[in-house]
């Protein structure tokens, strides 16, 4: 039988209120090994280019990610928040080790191509893009990777990738060597059949019902990303997927995709 | 007999100046491994700092790192810097893992105790920071680590802590392992005999030579501390440490400092 392993993902909404990030890695830092966290970034670096005099570059209301904000992000990602919740976890007996996709080549991305758009240092990641070999060495360490969403081309180009697909690669990538449980954490207490209730969790989705929930439109915009890449993760091997609120990861509200 | 460690270490005056800095970091992916490299700060995060209206503190001449300080330096040093010496040296086929002192516990310090001066947020070493046996471990594994000059205290506290420092205590922690060489790289071709003469490189110094050049005035006040930290890995078991231009790692002109 394959050894668990439990992949955690927090996005910005917890990030951005340190009481809550402290929190969530108290919570985190009970959870038995192995274990991996993936962090998102929040709104700090857009307040620091903000305060840079740096404008938000943005193409079709999607941003766009030039040189400034690329070395920006690159800073408040990889330096700060990293080093922060790293820095913490080891405070609470977790020996985390911050990477980013450059370190260890652990995760090679590929710019993305110029079509309608050009996104800048947005880097894609496809299914070679992970070395869960070496992600494994460091698991088997006692480390705990904690992994910020900046990744590299191998050229020497840093990119700026989503966090949600860093977390659902890094999942795919594993779960040859174990059975992956993915958490996405976030301020919800996971998919609600009613936005404003959050009693009103859909304890389980299969991509039966999910096709259900979309034509019947219970699930919201923000979500369908987050749970396409949750499916293809499960397609791909992972166990399961839990969509959870981050400060009630031990609780038992919460929406569990499964494949049947 | 134990195998050869390098350990090279590059500070502000080479990091500020791009070409220069990726020329060292080809000339540094030719050296065979095992290596490490430890890097220090720059004028960028001080030009990032008025960019951004926080005013440097100085207390007597020295500079104080506060908490505005720490986060920038933090984010400048393990964000920037390390994450683009580490995409740049892997394009150059080296696979580095860049980490600050909190990534894998790799260097506990201790806050800087008050006495005349608080100097704020400044990690000190002891004997026991280090943690050489994972180091060792990520060099098994074909990673060549690249310090930061960022440390912590174990209980969720980053710190500033100076790179010669951090070398010098890595070199020292490996050599029970390894027969380490200790290379001090900066924009000089060795220890001078003259200041003003690139050509006057003092080849070899030793304890008796160094109180003489000291006496005699020859070695100038930024080099003192340099060689204090040298002299002690040396007598800490550090086999070898070398003085030389990080555009010339490959070359004639070094000062190489031992025992006898």
């Amino acid at each position: 039988m394959k050894p668990e392993l439990k992949i955690f993902k927090i996005g910005g909404g917890i990030i951005d209120h340190e009481p809550d990030l402290l929190e969530f890695l108290r919570l985190f830092s009970e959870i038995s090994r192995p274990k991996i966290l993936v962090h998102g970034g929040g709104k700090g670096a857009s307040e620091m280019m903000s305060r840079l005099g740096i404008a938000p570059r943005m193409v079709s209301g999607r941003r766009i990610t030039d040189a400034a904000t690329l070395e920006l992000v690159t800073m408040y990602y990889a330096g700060k928040t990293n080093k922060q919740i790293v820095a913490a976890l080891q405070s609470y007996g977790v020996n985390a080790l911050g990477v980013s996709g450059a370190d260890g080549n652990v995760i090679r991305a590929v710019k993305r191509s110029v079509r309608e758009v050009d996104y800048g240092f947005v880097g894609d990641l496809s299914e070679a893009s992970v070395d869960g070999g070496l992600i494994h060495q460091f698991l088997t360490l006692g480390l705990t990777p904690v992994f910020c969403a900046i990744t590299h081309d191998g050229q020497g180009q840093l990119l700026n990738t989503n966090a949600d697909t860093i977390a659902a690669s890094v999942a795919k990538s594993l779960s040859q060597q174990y059975s992956v449980a993915l958490h996405f954490c976030f301020e919800k207490n996971g998919v609600l059949a009613d936005f404003n209730d959050e009693q009103s969790v859909i304890s389980k989705i299969t991509p039966e019902s999910y096709d259900e929930l979309k034509a019947r439109k219970i699930i919201s915009d923000g979500m369908l990303p987050k749970l396409e890449n949750a499916f293809e993760a499960l397609h791909f091997g992972v166990k399961k997927v839990i969509v959870e609120h981050a400060l009630h990861i031990n609780g038992e509200l919460k929406t569990t995709l499964c494949l049947t």
